[in-house]
């Protein structure tokens, strides 16, 4: 069985690197809660398990990625290194960075999360902001990159980030396969071809089902199509997930990993974010209610069965949760 | 040094029970996070780091002591057990004897927190509610468990609760103390007298500090005149720790291993929770507040220090939640 899957399955990612990126990382973003949340269970319909990849010091699994991307840096003597983020990662590339002596500078959206653009300058990172989407970040970070000779860190892309992400499948599989679909947030695609490499090579019979928004769809589209399809536009409050231009390397590792791909609406999304407040007490960025709001929208096609949903991020504007999530702000100390 | 403190510590724990206790509870509820929240740190004046005991099915570090307690009586055959509750030991205990083919009967004060009692009826627990505060519910369980023969848990009292509770106190101390002083909540003394023996036993040098509200302030009286004092009421939204009569065994217990014990009011115990939803992502009921209300009604103190708050709990009414930390709610799905 295992000869069989090593054989039918070549994506970039090797299962060896990534036993061993997790002998690097730094052990407070290993080990994460995965547990059962019966609350949420009624109102779903099929039995909820969490990944919680919150509960660090940068409040998502992104730093799995970056540990691994800053160690090798630091042992190759590297001094510097850029990135393009929606946040999540740049905060995570700052938080390794700063703690090896690299020079991080991260470049995002004047647009992005308030929150985690306060969060990454608080780190000690050079932020640089682009008037423009998350592409344009990408095209900023690489032009700086090249100017000034310093590693550009690609999400994705690079595949120390995906298979940073891919020890969240090792600790998935090490819990013992009990569950029958895991739910993965799918913007990148560092994430989900990480832990579906993990869970196609060593628990093949687990479905893995990666989740976008309908506002930002491009990969989605691109898995389906087996083709890069780009959008014009991204418009979701998902911002960690909101990019237009997959990368052809990263869809050839999902077409492999993936067994499928849906789009979820924002209302579906919100709806996610305060099931997971309300029955779970647990503050999410709207990335990590993906896998809530694909349950939400084909209650049928998980009845009765057991999902994991990985909770991949809580970095939000307070304001704009408290909006989200029904209520509003009140005077604040 | 390790003679001196065996000798010095005679409380009624024992540090091989509790690295045994450690082997017999579900992991699940095990080697929970331990990890700074800069973002907290500007507003307090030190360094932070939160031992989250919420990230579990029962949303509590409870169950640390019911799995001890149910394992016990699964293995002396015995079929059910009856305790008092605020609400977690009651959703913990009736996790804790689902999986082990016991009848657990909860007795509950009828004002208690109405998503907990919600949902130590959905474990399938007995819920018995009385007309009157946790006292009250302690004499019946205590009624009922003399006329039913079945086994009375009596949190604080009966040391297993203690030691799996002191479970928290093993694995801080595996994380290597770089922190110099831990905050612990304060209520009937199971989860202080645990943690606090496993610190002053293997690092002794670590402030052990109990903390507790303004308006139920028995113990910590009982703890400063080395005797107990009870008190006419308690007032304090702090359900988890309102208890009155402090139990003798526990307080000389506590005498033992706490450094200190302070009071802080409820506005700083809501602070507390705006504070950890707003800059750590966390939703956390009053009781788990109580260690960051204390920095805040002390700054100086701590000033500079490194401190770990153990945030305990986060089982909250919701809207009773978005109160407190001020927010209104609105519609929901």
């Amino acid at each position: 069985m295992t000869l069989r899957c090593d054989v039918m399955l070549e994506t970039r990612l090797d299962t060896e690197r990534i036993r061993a990126a997790r002998r690097v990382i730094d052990p407070v973003f290993l080990g994460t809660p995965l547990y059962r949340c019966e609350a949420l269970e009624p109102a779903l319909g099929c039995t909820v398990s969490v990944k919680l990849e919150t509960a660090n010091p940068v409040r998502s699994f992104k730093a799995r990625g970056t540990e691994v991307v800053a160690g090798l840096l630091a042992d190759n003597g590297a001094r510097a290194a850029v990135c393009a983020s929606a946040g999540n990662l740049g905060q995570a590339l700052a938080w390794s960075g700063r703690g090896r002596g690299l020079d991080v500078t991260v470049v995002a959206s004047r647009f992005a999360t308030v929150a985690k653009l306060d969060r990454i300058r608080a780190l000690d990172a050079r932020l640089e902001l682009v008037d423009g989407d998350h592409e344009l970040a990408r095209e900023r970070a690489a032009a700086i990159a090249r100017y000034e000779g310093s590693r550009l860190v690609e999400d994705s892309l690079d595949i120390e980030t995906c298979e940073g992400a891919a020890t969240i499948g090792l600790e998935l599989v090490d819990a013992g396969p009990s569950y029958d679909a895991v739910l993965i947030a799918l913007g990148g695609g560092a994430l989900a071809t990480g832990v579906g490499h993990v869970l196609k090579a060593l628990a093949p019979e687990v479905e893995v089902i990666c989740v976008q928004p309908l506002g930002a769809p491009a990969m989605t589209h691109s898995w389906r199509e087996q083709r890069v399809v780009t959008t014009e536009s991204a418009d979701t409050i998902a911002d960690g997930v909101a990019g237009r231009r997959p990368i052809p390397a990263v869809l050839a590792d999902l077409l492999q990993v993936a067994d499928d791909a849906v789009l979820v609406q924002e209302a579906s999304i919100i709806a996610g974010m305060r099931m997971l407040l309300d029955h779970a007490g647990l503050v999410v960025e709207p990335s990590a209610a993906l896998g809530i709001a694909a349950i939400l929208e084909d209650r049928d096609r998980f009845a009765g069965r057991h999902v994991v949903t990985i909770v991949c991020g809580s970095n939000v504007d307070v304001d704009a949760y408290h909006r989200w999530v029904g209520a509003t702000p009140g005077p604040r100390s």
